[in-house]
């Protein structure tokens, strides 16, 4: 078997947890296995970098930002094989130089384009365990750039797919995928299974177990994930194609507190208004989530929309620079808003599912703002005072009976 | 012109100096100027990592300790190149990787055998100031190798040399090369010039302003090299093949307290015992510095030579664990020894250089252990108690003059 596993910052933290990890890698390579490991940069490395960055400039160039960051990984690797050095196993590190891991030429958000194979098979053939750098990659320049968020784990699904490996594991703080956050409802359970598609969709809606970029990698490229916890022995969550059908109706519900709402009011009902509104937002690259259009009074429509609340104030700034132009007449900014979300690929052939969120949410005295739906996912905005009582309620309501 | 300049880890130890030196090769670059500037690990950097290494393993593999130690320079370079931008300079950072600069594959120790200058020459005719990682190489497994002792000042040389600079100027915490170290002999003077051979000479001997190799590979690619403080704007040393005829007779008197002396004594007087003895350390890769063999009694003969202390206990070691086949009487270790020597082109041409030397020590009242010479060389091995009063008392007899 080829075992590619990835571990995050918080487990290669400091020199014991890197001797756990190594311990860990360790097990599967004395089965036969072989043996690749990502890596991230050591716990808050990352944020000293950048504080270290800004201290000398508050913009720093992109590109000598991703040239900061990559010393990152590489000293985490380096550390991981001198532990394996030391447990006796044979070990080597490479950066995105030497693997070479090419990238799309963007620093800072780059996207992987191809991984060369050659040296990772030949050390492994050599029987070495490979420690690779996480997050990072080379451009056409043969520069250094960086993957963005979730960037390593995305590194192993594109390693697991690039090799053809038996197997992906994502080692977390977490056991796995919960139907809900652990920390906010305390009868939350571990899932066995779950599809590419409600992983994409609970990595989108803040469940953040999984960047969403490697999980789109993963289901393009047919890589079975597994995440697990870098702590204990549980068996973790798989994420694959096809679940078992016997399974619950949702798979989780999550929430996000971090999306601000946008209302835009009395904007005239001709066509091209929605367009006009949201190239003002693109052009600024401001991501727009859940979308609610409603007919007003006299000819006019409203349109509110969420956003991420980091680009709230910039995304009101634009509409109010444009409000000449857009023609509306009030616009107004809602920040203690949160984002309420079931996901299920049972909710396909089950209707009645969002119904019963509803429900349960008007049980518990939880007003909902907006809703937006799609195959297998029902989102509502609803105020951030309620988001708690609001999480318990609707996992109770799907989860409790199971 | 085209400058090459290196600056040392003092010179990048913090915001402050990193600016400082940013606008130093700024001046230059306004002026027309195309500037490769060659940095170290800031400060103690180079120490932190170490100790981060043995942490977790007290002998960890030397290909992954470069792998570790390549972070530093990569993280100088990347901070100056952000500190420049904030001056309103194009500069752009390169690794070993990215210029490529190929060495030996020797990790720890390896020796620059190419360097490719495309990379960098575009980005000259871009008018960009070009940040190289001093220290480190890639070797023919596409590996971090590092240079080893002095490696930056390697790579600035050596670069300089690729590139057929104009000058190379090595930046250092003192104003050039004295005749003495300044803080040992009030009346030490700085030289405007000296040769290679006196400065390979000097940097061996202890005075320890350049590494010897970075002194090798100039002499040998005929490299101009200028040393000089980074915290001031005085001139510094030009070091060259010729220098003025009308010098001093000495350019500069060298201290070494670094030197242990082992005598062994006895030994049978017949052809080949010296290699013998010679072999053993050489096989433990112990440098031997000044050799004295003397004509002992009853056929039997005396060799003593001195060690860097680092490897006295080491070498001692050995001689004692090969007794039996080197077949002498008695072996001892004097610690409490330095190595005393005056270097200078001109006692070529000048006789009683030497004596004049050893007068003064008398005069001193400093008793000599050994004497060795080479044609631009005196060197005496002293009780390090005397060491002070020697040095003062030997600079005075030479510089007092001029």
């Amino acid at each position: 078997m080829l075992i590619v596993k990835k571990f995050g910052g918080t487990s290669v933290g400091n020199a014991e947890r890197i001797f756990n990890v190594a311990r860990r890698c360790i097990e599967d390579y004395n089965k036969g296995n072989d043996v690749v490991v990502v890596l991230s940069a050591m716990g808050k490395y990352t944020d000293e970098l950048i504080d270290k960055a800004k201290e000398i400039n508050e913009k720093p160039p992109k590109r000598e930002m991703d040239m900061l960051f990559t010393i990152g990984e590489q000293m985490s690797v380096a550390l991981m094989a001198m532990a394996m050095d030391k447990l006796g196993v044979r070990a080597i590190s490479l950066n995105a130089f030497q693997v070479a891991m090419h990238t799309t030429s963007q620093y800072g958000n780059a996207r992987l384009k191809r991984i060369d194979t050659e040296r990772i098979r030949h050390e492994l053939e050599d029987r070495k365990i490979v420690l690779v750098t996480g997050f990072q990659g080379i451009n056409k320049y043969d520069d250094y750039t960086t993957l963005g968020r979730g960037g390593s784990d995305t590194t192993a699904v594109a390693l697991a797919a690039a090799l053809h490996a038996d197997a992906c594991e994502i080692y977390t703080d977490v056991d796995g995928v919960y139907t809900a956050d652990p920390r906010l409802v305390k009868n939350a359970k571990k899932l066995d299974e779950i599809t590419y598609d409600e992983m994409l969709d609970l990595a989108t809606l803040g469940a953040g177990v999984l960047h969403n970029r490697s999980v789109e990698m993963a289901k393009k490229y047919g890589v079975q994930l597994v995440v697990r916890s870098s702590l204990n022995n549980n068996e973790g969550t798989v994420v694959k194609e096809d679940v078992n059908v016997e399974r619950m109706l949702i798979s989780g519900v999550a929430l996000d507190r971090e999306a601000d709402r946008i209302s835009v009011i009395g904007l005239k009902d001709e066509p091209g208004m929605a367009f006009k509104l949201f190239d003002v937002l693109a052009k600024k690259h401001i991501n727009v989530d859940v979308i609610l259009q409603s007919i007003g009074r006299h000819n006019t429509k409203d349109i509110s929309f969420t956003v991420a609340d980091t680009q709230a104030d910039e995304a009101l700034k634009a509409l109010q620079a444009n409000k000449a132009r857009l023609n509306y007449q009030d616009i107004s900014l809602k920040k203690d808003v949160a984002k309420l979300s079931i996901v299920g690929a049972g909710m396909m052939s089950n209707p009645g599912v969002a119904a019963k969120m509803f429900e349960s949410l008007y049980n518990a005295g939880v007003n909902i703002n907006m809703i937006s739906t799609s195959e297998i996912r029902v989102t509502v905005l609803i105020n951030e005072a309620d988001s708690e009582k609001a999480i318990q309620a609707v996992h109770d309501a799907f989860m409790a009976e199971d």
